[in-house]
């Protein structure tokens, strides 16, 4: 099957043209499965017969007939949950909230991944049910801990896989595989059901051939689960306009640990990311990097023991020994050195917060250099201790990321890209990401596949949780007051005129010149042009708060159909004002010279 | 001096009536401490002729010339912080940032107050320095750890004292010395220059003789502080209307030890609540008192060790036995401890989340029953944490807490009632506070003076971060959409009609009816009845973006001087709608059976 889906928009194509049924897509992702013959990507898969049957009859949700595979730290009923420590293996009887959600979007669960045992590592070489290979390069480490799922995207045996991050475990492996791979805002995916690794930082992440792809995993899973103590409203957003303002690594914060080939991939990156139209803005990393150093040498660690205690204390030597080394640190540290770095990491938080107000998003390499098996097998700590360089900090602090392939390094090896972001503004990073992940010019991951061109974007329109707000005045774009929006973290998604309904007014009195936008009698008034765009719902109330009379908010009716809040402005307050509506909004007014 | 102030307006309107001035009340501050003889309210007190010369210049700020004393676990420059422990004594150099904002407002600090050692204890009696003794009656211990602040105001010696409040520290003493306690919430104050109890739950709190004066010092003293890692920016808010549904402690979570004297004074406070229009709601506390649990007997304990790990490592034997004996807990509990100890809160938050859904406040007994110091002479531990029983949970809840005097037991002895609320509602627990204080009938703190009639209140209006919406339909109270806006938070502020410059439509229109307002030319329209809700930004937000057209909101113009955000509606939508203006609101045309 020469065009078997590969992204989620194939899948949608072939279902809906009828080249394909889910029954057929299962079919096709076994033989993949058998053929790709690594028996170190899945450590479980359920019957074909089950899945193609399960196939048969799919909701209709956003994911209908995508297969899906899920680290083995995640509970698919009726599958064991391993943590690729086969003495903890117990079989799940319900599914974790995120797989229910799986099913709950018409996906197909296939099975159960590898991954570095109890979600320990950055390498996916701590399992005992061997290595996944890496897909680009057997030399080098598939990257971990989600290794499996990562490799299982990548070979493009399934569109879409589910990782676990608290430290880089869903980025790591993704840029190692030349994939997409996001690590959301903690708590925007339920981790009920999910083995912990660190509770207060774990996450559910997405691996998929495209940003897009991950986008729509992440939409389809997201949400507040009230029976998950971490879960938190997190509102889940739209892929808007690219982010413009860029930090990046100032020059001491550079870390490539000497590899000349990585740092000139990353530049070139950087470069496209200039050639998208953003601003580089060289941010001093230091106290990321600090925070960071908290997470495996100080009391985090504790974390780990305390989600085996049992398991540990009764069986250590069921333990792989890396992990058992690495998890029995966690004795060292004492309650109140538990509650000192909670301190410590308050203060380093609050140390990191003005760096956001200056950026819209952190672009840094994925990991300073890839590794190979062989560096691995000599050093089990160090390496996979320096692929954490650029990822450990972002749980931590709170932030969320993607990871994207960029342009490889000379040897053809992989270098990845990760965007990062205050927490709830996942979809921020997806259209730059996007962006970047074209600009590299690979395949998709190791199928030899090239990436699609960009589904036409849909209309654009708010977020869930956004509101949409039409300007006709001083905010548009460019004039006085815009100032206003974008200093709100408004953005602009789409310009519009109004149904031929309205009146414009050149309002009279000091200050900035307004119009004021009146309706009138169906089919007596002008179509006006409007830019529509999206804010929080706190920021548009302090913005509407703030609104001065005669002017007001109602609803708009655009010509696209759509009748989002817009401004509005009391009859009463035209009396002594130009009616300006020939022009055709408040730009072409102020144009002809009359503003 | 007989009509020397107690309370801040008395202050304020001997100040302005020329009847005192700040130098003058230094002097009668001192001749009161110095008569009221009791060595251990204050561990330093500066001198009188510098706090003198400081009252004849001081900045014209809310607390302008109010004598404040100061908890000796908060750092005022030049003078020793000795946390009640000599071999920690050091001198602070500078003020912390609650002091230096009482100076900022005005204020006069006087002296250092005595506490249970390292505010540890609910009781007062663990200081090297002395017990205070309690205001009402010397058998019964003064509470603590804010021992001395509670004391020297109860006296009558300042009108406002700072304390600190960790598990209770802010309210038990206040219940036992007849004032009021209010323990704000989690970093509204700073606790930059606090010594810390456990850095996590610290408050700074405030002691005064009356509600409204425990708001205003909390007012003059809320504000973000970005250099305190615990510090959040808190919206103050301002006092309004009662909140109504109120929880009370079902049958099964009534904790009096068994004393019947102080289970009556509850249930006479009840009483009161209900006749002030309450609607009395039992909750089953179990998860708050399990939360309580993890305080003492968990993890938490470790903070407090943490806070002196040099301290007490080097000199254990400088403590006080019993909190050396208390703090010495924590080296039992590990890091994993700690964490999962962590893990069990959230747990805890989440499942008492719902409950708020169903009140607006939860009133408690301050504490079971009053202890005496004989009690604590024969253990000091068992009594100690009875009194914590309704306090514990707070801190660690994300709840915010005023202590106020109710009706005195049978006996004499005082019952104080707290009531509680979630992060952030402060204000809105001090009308209904002051109203239950007053309901109990008692004088001032240990002063014999009587409550002053309530300030005339101020004309409500919203917080500060709040946002004023002027309704006009069926958004008023007891009309069908008065829902959406209770929903969202809001609070009704007044009812104000707008100036005579509007007229009302009865909208044509499936749904509940709804009226529209129109601004017109002005003197030729009618006042419209209107209330005034305050709501937090998200929440108006939500609201504007919910309106359907031709409904908006623009600014209203009340006969009140004030211009709030309101309902407008836009003209075209009139067309077919009958002009009800002459009802002068929309409550009336219904009543007039033309709805």
């Amino acid at each position: 099957m020469t065009d078997f889906p590969l992204t989620l928009a194939q899948y949608r194509e072939a279902y809906a043209s009828g080249a394909l049924t889910p029954a057929q897509a299962v079919r096709e992702v076994y033989r993949r499965i058998a053929a790709h013959d690594d028996p170190a990507v899945f450590l479980a898969l359920r019957p074909e017969a089950e899945v193609a049957a399960e196939a048969a009859d799919l909701p209709q949700g956003p994911l209908h007939g995508i297969p899906v595979a899920v680290k083995d730290n995640i509970d698919v009923a009726g599958l064991p949950t391993t943590c690729a420590c086969p003495d903890y293996a117990r079989l799940a009887a319900q599914d974790a909230a995120v797989v229910a959600r799986l099913r709950q979007a018409g996906a197909l669960v296939i099975g159960k991944t590898n991954l570095d045992q109890f979600a320990t590592g950055l390498v996916g070489m701590r399992s005992p049910y061997g290595v996944p290979r890496n897909t680009l390069d057997p030399a080098l480490v598939p990257g971990g801990s989600s290794s499996g799922s990562a490799v299982a995207v990548a070979a493009g045996l399934v569109p879409l896989a589910l990782g676990t991050d608290t430290a880089g475990s869903g980025r790591v492996p993704a840029g190692l595989n030349n994939i997409v791979g996001l690590k959301p805002t903690l708590g925007a995916l339920s981790t009920r059901g999910v083995v912990p690794a660190c509770r207060t930082l774990d996450c559910v992440s997405v691996f998929a051939l495209t940003a897009a792809d991950a986008f729509a995993g992440f939409s389809a899973l997201a949400g507040f689960d009230a029976a998950d103590p971490f879960s938190r409203p997190v509102p889940v957003g739209r892929p808007g306009p690219h982010p413009r303002r860029i930090g990046v690594p100032d020059a001491a914060s550079r870390r490539f640990a000497g590899d000349a080939l990585s740092e000139a991939a990353f530049d070139a990156a950087l470069a496209d990311l200039e050639a998208l139209g953003a601003t580089l803005v060289p941010v001093d990393l230091t106290p990321f990097f600090t925070a960071a150093a908290l997470l495996y040498d100080g009391p985090w660690v504790a974390e780990r023991w305390e989600a085996i205690r049992g398991f540990i204390t009764a069986s250590p030597e069921a333990l792989h020994p890396v992990t058992r080394a690495i998890t029995e640190r966690a004795t060292a540290f004492s309650a109140a050195d538990a509650f000192a770095g909670r301190y410590r990491l308050a203060e380093l938080r609050r140390a990191t917060e003005p760096v956001w107000q200056g950026i819209d998003a952190l672009c840094v390499p994925t990991f300073p250099r890839p590794q190979t098996v062989a560096a691995l097998a000599a050093d089990p700590i160090g390496p996979n201790a320096e692929l954490g360089t650029y990822t450990n900090f972002v749980n931590l602090l709170d932030l969320c990321a993607l990871s994207v392939p960029s342009r490889p390094r000379a040897d053809g090896r992989p270098a990845g890209l990760t965007l990062i972001a205050p927490a709830g503004r996942d979809a921020a990073l997806i259209a730059l990401g996007d962006a970047l992940h074209r600009a590299g010019g690979t395949p998709m991951g190791a199928t030899g596949a090239p990436l699609p061109p960009p589904s036409a974007p849909e209309p654009a329109s708010a977020g869930a949780g956004e509101i949409e707000l039409a300007v006709v005045g001083a905010h548009l774009s460019g004039l006085p007051l815009n100032g206003e929006l974008t200093g709100l973290g408004a953005r602009l998604l789409r310009a519009v005129a109004t149904t031929p309904d309205y009146r414009l007014f050149a309002l009279p009195g000091a200050g900035p010149r307004r119009p004021g936008l009146v309706r009138v009698e169906e089919g007596t008034g002008t179509a006006i042009a409007t830019e529509v765009w999206a804010l929080a719902p706190e920021a548009f109330g302090r913005f509407v708060a703030a609104i001065p009379a005669p002017l007001g908010i109602g609803t708009l009716r655009l010509s696209d159909g759509t009748t989002p809040k817009g401004f509005l402005c009391e009859p009463e307050g035209t009396r002594e004002a130009e009616d300006v509506s020939r022009h055709g909004g408040w730009r072409a007014y102020l144009a002809a010279g009359r503003g």
